[in-house]
């Protein structure tokens, strides 16, 4: 059997070993990369055995995203910047299951956070918590902190981080790293300063300082840690989907991709 | 032992049997009213037996103020106009112990919530607490419900009432009947339409509609009930007054106005 | 076009007028039952012409779960029983949309609130949601409030009736009127008290007093109020389905059950 | 005039020079310490200028223990331990200003959180605020997380350390060094050992372990920062303090200690 985490290994068996797919009775995979790549696989008509999608299993995404990012938000910025979170003003972009994180452990540290949102759903969502939905531009100068996570580019646009307050904090929690469009930063008349690991003061001619960190690349995995306890929820769901694999009774599972079955994680409540 | 609510049976007594203190060993007394007459008894030298301040203890100014509001806002909003909070903007005038159980709640309903406050360690309490402080007039033309809670005059005016939105809510928690400033919508222009109990239409010449609740008078005591366990503990606090004035040795209590004993409810905590 | 609630417009057609069907564009339908007739009509090649499902949009769901119940647990226990919420002990069986909003609403009123619940997914997340997930007989004698949303039979039976509290509180917010076996104390040594509208105190021989709500039905319907709100964006889903159905190009829907295309509420984030 | 923080400067000045005070106008002081040491000079009567205890203010005091600590217990135990919060068990001891932050922000993170407090009136704040008060031994072998904030000696003693689970945390954020009793943990049979800065691990000879962190000194002095703006935040009480003092007209100020005017910063709300 194959317990892949990017599909890397698959991906080398394939390439070295390809009869070796005669004595595997299955792969088990747990990233989006890795998943992305099974299901191309899969519909190439090249999947030569079962493969268990971990990646979208409840007890992964839950904790990947909505438990781990309300304490990483709080995490990640306290490490970088020590900030005060009663009292400040955020944005948060974004009302995915990243951007509830945020918003709540925020809100719950006396935060005033308004929140972005294009999908009518998750807007209403956002409301309906008690947050005021509102344009970026209608509070980009009155923000302390702007949180992405959209899964989008260029969400904060260099048009936009011009107007923003003096020692305002900018930071991503989303999938990629072009949310902020930090590109557009690195122009002559703008100044970097490195104030510590992952902290950068950007400081425009008029002296004003807008605080970016990780250089826009994603703030839960650059500036706080993993609690050991999601890896091992993550571990478990891998082992769990290989046992099943396992024992499944022939007929089971044909040459595709599985979701794991309800009582083992996969239910989108 | 006299035990009152009000002062008015230790005023008939004082009236009709001044002689009887002789046999009184002390008054027991709950309410602001009757707390302010005898401190004036015993400004003026009148006072000739003991008493105890049951109203500022902490078991009834938490339960009558944070607590009770905390859960009559919400009983008295839907009882009389089964408004849904999610997603509701308020604000909340007054950030004392009222505004403080009023916000609580609506917060935690989904609602938007501002406050109004003057005093500058109430305002940066609110701050801490996540709530934007607000001018009313910052926010008049967008809030779905105004509530006061200040214990001050025309805290809402008729001017702020013109600008209202139609179907918007106002109604009263604070201490006066005397906050939102009705009489200045008795006039022949707008046109009052009683919906229900409590629940009044007052209409614009446009056809603006504002809902006015218990006519400005208390919404705490005029539309929701309170619940038998804080009158309970109002009591049994009474209850614990009259027993150590009872049992006091001679000489603990002289012919003055006292607080209960700290291990009785009296801490400022 | 029909547009029903209940499934009984469309029945009464077909058995009427089957004929009407050449002229009718489609059918919106928005209740769990009529939705249910109409998946058993297309089962049975019987649908002739397209049908919208509105009853599982996200607008109709959320609001009618998460939204109006974490309003109306409050709202109904206010109504019937005065109850104050703070420092009360609480358990809620079933940690669905409908427990989620429950337990949201009593915990930010100041209730310990314990959960039961046998999906492992739903056990998780009331836990991460910081619950103590419980069996009901482990604190069935110390709670004093005990909400049922599950969706299943029996779920708090005569033997946990008998050790309940005196003077605690047993509703139902769940789907069937069965969630407590009610039956079972509809005999003899029991006596039924009905102290006012919806509200009965069940008394045992030793005088213990557990006051049932609505006779085991639903609370929510019996004891609260839909908020106007919520039947204006049920109305409005269904009208965006008509004009959808309506302005539909020839082909795009067949004679089927559709759900709301995304961008018109269906979504399961 | 003097500006002192622990009453060092005001110490020295008194020792070397005395005649110095004809020409100070007076002190201010912002530390518990030093604020004991001034009412100390005013009872022996050789308090020579007017002092301004900055320490009491509201803004210091919330500041301080409610606000910063809501946010450092987070950030403490974090960088200690990388622990998730979500769904762990918690007793957080004492129920004071500390207290209060500290269960708020574990109750946000989703943990569950139990309180033991021996004041009445604290006791009672926990209950109405949702948090089941118990004795700690009730649930020493069931929680994950041990925060004591009393002010009191050996709250958690050497027999409830022995009863703690594997891999359960204990850390201090009260007033004392020695709210843990951690003297009665450097004993022969027990082994040390270090695993990072600030973080031991205490074996015991069956191989359980329990995570200390700081040896049992203040967790948000030891482990986590203090936010600029808090520091800013005392020093403008303190200077608001100076300003009042210097302008103050001939005898406002008698050689006393004072607290601030009420509009800046003083009262109990």
């Amino acid at each position: 059997m194959i317990i892949d985490d990017g599909g890397d290994l698959t991906h080398w068996v394939y390439k070295k070993y390809p009869n070796g797919f005669k004595k595997i009775r299955g792969i088990v995979e747990e990233s989006v990369t890795g998943v992305h790549r099974l299901y191309q696989l899969s519909k190439a008509g090249k999947l030569c055995v079962p493969a268990m999608n971990v990646n979208d299993s409840v007890t992964k995404q839950k904790f990947d995203n909505l438990y781990c990012c309300r304490e990483s938000i709080l995490d990640g910025l306290k490490r970088t910047t020590d900030v005060m979170f009663g009292g400040k003003q955020v944005v948060v972009c974004g009302y995915g299951e990243v951007g509830k994180g945020c918003t709540a452990a925020l809100k719950a540290m006396g935060s005033i956070v308004y929140v972005t949102e294009i999908d009518p759903i998750c807007s209403l969502q956002a409301c309906m918590d008690g947050f005021r939905v509102v344009k970026l531009n209608e509070v980009i100068r009155q923000v302390d902190i702007i949180i992405t996570c959209t899964g989008n580019k260029n969400v904060v646009t260099r048009d936009q981080l011009d107007r923003m307050k003096n020692g305002s904090i900018v930071c991503n929690m989303g999938h990629s790293n072009t949310e902020i469009d930090v590109a557009s930063l690195r122009t002559p008349e703008l100044t970097w300063e490195r104030v510590r690991s992952q902290v950068d003061h950007v400081i425009w001619p008029d002296g004003k300082r807008v605080i970016l960190l990780a250089e826009g690349r994603l703030l839960n995995l650059s500036c706080s840690t993993v609690p050991t306890f999601v890896l091992s929820i993550t571990a478990t769901t891998q082992a769990l989907a290989l046992i099943e694999l396992y024992n499944a009774p022939e007929g089971r599972y044909k040459q595709d991709v599985y979701l794991l079955p309800k009582k083992m994680g996969n239910t989108d409540k």
